[in-house]
């Protein structure tokens, strides 16, 4: 997931405490540089507290990330809930939205719009399960967000396959992920909106038959 | 990309030098347990060679990452180049024999069947320029592989769209790459496949208005 608003160090209004500091640190700063590569202390000297703090908070660097990833999942969680591609009648449409909604996220460079879990993910999965775990209630527990949208426009629009809608659900995410790698390496977002787009046409043609350029000709 | 026969390790008749030893090593353990984590010391005992050895060889470790990016490029490119799927008359057919290619090869655990440039870029894309450089090189230049199979198809299949052969070839890349993300943090293979089967179904799409299943009905 994307474009993560820190919930306190631009915010100084809301005086964070130091806990939320070091949460914000940690994703701002493995999403730029990893994770094994990001030492409690960079950690620490980011969020402008102690490691007594740290300690305080954290029994360890990877309890710091289990947290940082459930972190991720709750702003994410609310930005998704807010944002306007829920607001169509149109179960199809909803979807459509929300894919043209993730591909307006993909701006700016890619530590800024790449998915804190996603990336964490590639260095833990086998060697760090708790970990691995919280990535993937992130990522999966986002794509759950849309499996009952998908259902509604299958039935509206009497699409059967041998595909389900948590399957489309969940390859919407390995699009995304996939994209920002490729971003990553190109070191360009254009590329990732461009899979974007594909996503988007899929879509179309799974439902419609056509894409939306077709259909207007 | 996938399946990597280690040139040295397993095949003592080749008598690999340590070098291709190193190689080998760090393309198993840094696919496993991300670059950040890994050391000098720990490839070295894996490839059994000594400190001296190494640095014999390669200046650093971003030295070794990049040559292991390389060679990683080589080995799989020899595997790409022999693979039958090159085998068919019809352009779109060998695009589709290569999605099922790759599909096939997405068995046993994600370290096993994901990609070493995937997995390094996530790290290294904004803080290891020459490592970041060298995963482009991987990942573009297969994507460019498929690139004339994809225009003959178009050509063949008087297919045009807003997209050109090329984007479609770097999003077969990117559904790959972000299906072996789900793989890891679900520690199952089954998804990713999931989203290869998506993306045949895409290809089918795009080019014949409708999926496999849907001709043979």
């Amino acid at each position: 997931m994307t474009t993560y608003q820190p919930v306190g160090m631009y915010s100084p209004m809301l005086k964070p405490d130091a806990r939320t500091k070091l949460l914000d640190a940690a994703i701002e700063v493995i999403r730029k540089q990893g994770y094994a590569a990001t030492s409690v202390d960079e950690l620490c000297r980011k969020a402008g507290v102690t490691k007594g703090a740290f300690f305080h908070h954290f029994e360890s660097k990877d309890a710091l990330a289990v947290a940082a990833a459930n972190h991720w999942s709750a702003t994410t969680g609310a930005l998704f809930a807010g944002a306007d591609y829920h607001d169509h009648d149109d179960p199809l449409d909803r979807v459509l939205a929300y894919i043209a909604f993730r591909r307006d996220l993909i701006q700016g460079t890619p530590a800024e719009f790449t998915c804190f879990a996603g990336t964490t993910v590639q260095e833990a999965f086998a060697t760090k399960d708790d970990i691995r775990a919280a990535c993937e209630a992130s990522i999966f527990g986002h794509a759950e967000t849309l499996v009952a949208d998908i259902a509604d426009a299958m039935r509206k629009y009497k699409v059967k396959g041998d595909w389900t809608a948590q399957s489309l659900a969940l390859h919407t995410q390995a699009v995304l992920q996939g994209a920002f790698i490729l971003a990553k390496a190109k070191g360009d977002a254009a590329v990732a909106r461009d899979s974007a787009d594909h996503l988007r046409r899929y879509i179309e043609l799974l439902f419609k038959g056509s894409t939306k350029k077709e259909q207007s000709k």
